[in-house]
């Protein structure tokens, strides 16, 4: 492994840069890589762009739009808080009415998570631009894409996405610990009259060093080097293809559920996530159950329901380097879950029901083989 | 990694023929570990201790059994092939009657597949052991473990075992690349009047080699790191519940195949292996076509039947480092794979049963679940 | 690798905070892990426990200390900034006499770097202490321990710290991606009333999080179980030995200098470090080019001098996983290095004055072999 | 990992015997890989082309050709030894005249350790060949390879080698575990009317199953894997940049000795090996005590004498994945242990003649830097 003060360092890092433009779907954003979490990737976006006491409309519809609102007003930004149901998304219709109502401008950007893990909600961001537009409102699109970005379609240029960022752990494949920032020209313009309090996040000191392959500071090199190979391994896939095998697990998970009787906390299908399920136990049942009995008895992580929805689901995420067989194993162990704490599914239900949308969804399995 | 002729090398070498030892369930047994397959340890057992002429008894009923016989036969040994049907094993009734009418004590050997892989059956070596001694025959008893020592219950001394043989790749759960043979007293001491060619897979300069912590050539060291590894899981989860937890794996296989309405090429419950279930296909389908859709469009690999056997079943292993999702995953797989191919079986309902199966199976779970 | 938030992740990460104590050397201090480099972890330290406008005294004599001056007046801290000679470390006379002049006790706190690897000098930091007593001024002491800790002797209860940070790159053995911050009873007290900005590297949120055993965002997974595999290795070691170790290897390399005839940066025997050495070139020579060979021709990473020094030295660290061997190989690519760019330096005489402190180095050397 | 009977395994198999018959510089001859170590791949060229009372015409001149020599008498073989020097290697015309002097052609073979790594010595087998041309002997010719084919030119072809054998630990840089054979048609052509006892190492097996990219037995996957790899680097380096290297490595070492007064155990410099040099000690003193105290005090693994030249000398391997600097430190080790056990050389005189040679030596240096 490399020192990162060796000449011929750049040669890895100029190409990650480049490279992630195209998992943003961006020609003209420019990409910043912090060794940090995304939360950190979060502060970098908005103490670049912007100044205490700005204002920001955020609708709140499940934890990770919660803490970001949060980590915002930490840094003396003023936000107004669109809140929507936990099972559905940003609503576009209610962020152009507040559009159209600040006359004023004063609302300087708009916070989007577009993949809530919690809820197992995506957003559609397409629909927030055109707001935006129809509202004639200058502020910036911030989007949260940290379990969205290299899974699901994420159009950073044709969405008019200002400030897009993510992290390494999700659909990047690697461990925890990149966090990622791409920012639009016009967000850029905005780093040199934005006042917030920057300096490890410092967007300004990453481009300078970057220009030349390096960075300000001692960088994550073993995640930087497995950077490259996730995206050489993207690549290869192709984005598109990607995007479908996403699409196509969790079609199959979901058919699972309704064989089940369950619902997903996603309340319209518009809303379901091709990343993350977020399964609704019957009333009478705790989620906390269920999951604990997958862990301890199957060896099986699901995820948990957080705040407002603390024990009412538990999640399967269907993300990343999975394919059938091993979902079929999830979905079996979420079965004998429910059952062994008394949900009364049908043993093999899921199962078979979601066997039999892989068995018959030629596009994308099709897809797969032709290019196998 | 240190160099096979360093003066710590012994401290890595020595507690592995030990370790081992504790592994065949025995204390008067010899350990030699060969870099080879299985098959130079079939060798090994055969040349050290017979000559050339030396008449051999061995049941038939599978692709390994009969492998074995055929390497006998190349180093000039008389193999008596006692042929069994497919899916049965050693008959210790006939190997008793066949000893009884040796009164010239001809025979020097019987050699029996403790675990057919190729028909997932597993003979009764303790049986054998009783019909040898019922005759009172002095023949050796040479015992393939390959796939069942270290994941079904063998016991070198209870069962008078003379030479025992395995390898790396099955219980062990290292590649493969160690072919490990267990000799006996009486065993080693045929070695002196044993005129076999031997010079690779000779015991004798393994001994001497051994006995300060060296090789004869060089070892396959990464292996015996590994195989150091192995054996610490091994023991820190215990052999028998090690035992158990096969038991408990291929038993919920079994559910499966029985809700499948299909049958294991083991004729009775007797001979059902542990480590490898060999599944019949209904007639007029092909074993091989289930195979190879599970493998181009599940990404599952299914074992294929063998020679008498060919196109006439499948087989799914359920040996090392695997738990109840990932099974799971494959019957979903091979319920799947048999419905492409147009075999009518229900989905789901493989995996219904095995999940019934494990949920209710107290014994070996709640063990396992009191261990953790 | 587990999940961040399983059941289990705790008995994971509570015994981390616990033995990087015991590296700190502290009793009373706590300890937070963030993903991310040690500049996070500067400016943790200071946005917790400082407010805008605060004051703080900082000797530089190097890159690190001028960065974290830089790093400390973006967050809105007044720096007063005591030049020393680059070669030079912390001057405790100068620091009383400011503390002293300060009356009115609006110096809020005094940043160390302890070990500035651009010039190869270690301060004295319970000297730095002992001015601050003296002048009986109530600051609170920061020390960067980024190239020390772990390597160097560190003694935060003893030496009255109450804000030191490192990171995983050095001591640790790891790579780059934690940023680590220990904080004493005196400095936690400060976090209430501390105005600076400050979100992703809040230390409350840790605190709190922490204790169950969780992190308030993902963490670096494959580093904490790193740091464990780390923290293992150096107390099976010793830290005296540790330390030992890095003075004997330190000791070795200077003795080339001497033979070669050239000069550390370090002005005097007390400020040389003993996890790198920076060597002056002769005038009319430029280091950057003994390095550039070194990297190009012998594939050797020579560090550079940096800002002040920059082409005046080189850089030769002896610090983490290293043995006299390597070193000695390093050794003579750097003496084949000036050679070739026509410093003239007798071939051989920097390995052979090494190899001859090493053979009689009894002290340190002897303590591993009893160790061994 | 896959699975060795799965319909993919060919693409990687198939590949290996090609490239590896580059290795060997063949076109005509044929690749057998076996999961054996080498001394494996000694008996299968032997078994697969002789009978036993088969003559053999053998020089023995170090540890390596007295052990193929014994293995050879083991599977009943009679084979006339040429004692020669030990320093010196096989003798052309003391072969020639053997084989002038065998009218009737008796012997069947020459058997040729190429690099006798005991004593640091590589024979000139395209003059054993011109020896048996000369003589118009019908004999095969079976060369050793181990540790030369792959870091020494060698030319099956052009050599008209008949068996060649080596394996993965040397110039493969792999771990220990394949033993490679490759066989001229004229060897193949004895295959039918070889009647030496056979099985594990029967040619004829693996050319059958390996036409199909398949293997007998189970092979040594992961080697298999790595061979993948080691081949790809080679090729990328090209052979005769490898050859060059080891040539500039060995020539260093060689210059480190002749500064030390020493010499080394090859009489003249045509037997010099470029992969190991075997340094004799002087009168008086014991090389093991040398070994020892690296291995001790200083963590280097020097190499031993063997049998007739145990504690004469000792020996610095300069084979595989080995630069300049690990090399001067391996020097600079030996140069340390013997002052420590009172050989008086010149501190440093070693590594300041071997720098001097890597600084001047234009034509392999340069080319590497050409390649960079």
């Amino acid at each position: 492994m490399e020192d990162h003060r060796s000449p011929d360092f750049p040669s890895l890092t100029i190409p990650l840069f480049e490279e992630m433009k195209k998992v943003f779907q961006t020609r003209e954003g420019q990409v910043v890589i912090f060794p940090s979490s995304g939360t950190g990737a979060w502060e970098s976006a908005l103490t670049n762009t912007l100044s205490p006491g700005d204002k920001l409309l955020a609708p709140r519809f499940g934890q990770f739009s919660h803490l970001w609102i949060e980590l915002a007003r930490r840094h003396g930004l003023e936000v107004v808080v669109q809140e929507e149901e936990w099972g559905t998304g940003a609503d576009p219709d209610r962020i152009e009415e507040a559009l159209r109502a600040d006359k004023a401008h004063e609302i300087k950007g708009i916070l989007v998570v577009h993949n809530e893990t919690a809820t197992g909600v995506t957003s559609d961001v397409a629909a927030v631009r055109r707001a935006i537009d129809a509202a004639g409102h200058p502020a910036l699109l911030y989007v949260d894409g940290v379990s969205s970005i290299g899974s699901i379609d994420f159009r950073f240029d044709e969405w008019g996405v200002d400030l897009a960022i993510t992290g390494s752990q999700k659909g990047m494949m690697l461990p925890a610990g990149l966090g990622i920032v791409c920012a639009s020209p016009k967000a850029l313009a905005r780093m040199d009259t934005a006042t917030c309090t920057r300096a490890y996040f410092n967007l300004a000191d990453h481009f300078k060093a970057n220009a030349g392959g390096y960075f300000p500071y001692t960088p994550a090199l073993p995640l930087l080097y497995g950077l490259r190979e996730s995206l050489a391994m993207m690549f290869e896939e192709g984005l598109d293809n990607i995007f479908a095998r996403h699409r196509y697990l969790a079609s199959g998970t979901r058919a699972a559920v309704d064989a089940w009787g369950l619902s997903l906390c996603a309340k319209e299908p518009k809303w379901q996530s091709d990343t993350v399920s977020a399964i609704m136990v019957p009333a009478g049942f705790n989620g906390a159950d269920v999951i604990d009995r997958a862990y301890r008895r199957y060896n099986l992580a699901l995820g948990a329901g957080l705040s407002e929805v603390a024990g009412k689901l538990f999640r399967i995420g269907h993300l990343g380097d999975l394919n059938e067989l091993m979902l079929l194993g999830a979905i079996s162990g979420a079965e004998m879950s429910m059952r062994d704490v008394g949900i009364q599914v049908e043993p093999g239900s899921g199962v078979a029901a979601a066997q039999e949308y892989f068995r018959n969804a030629h596009g994308a399995a099709d897809q797969r083989l032709a290019a196998e």
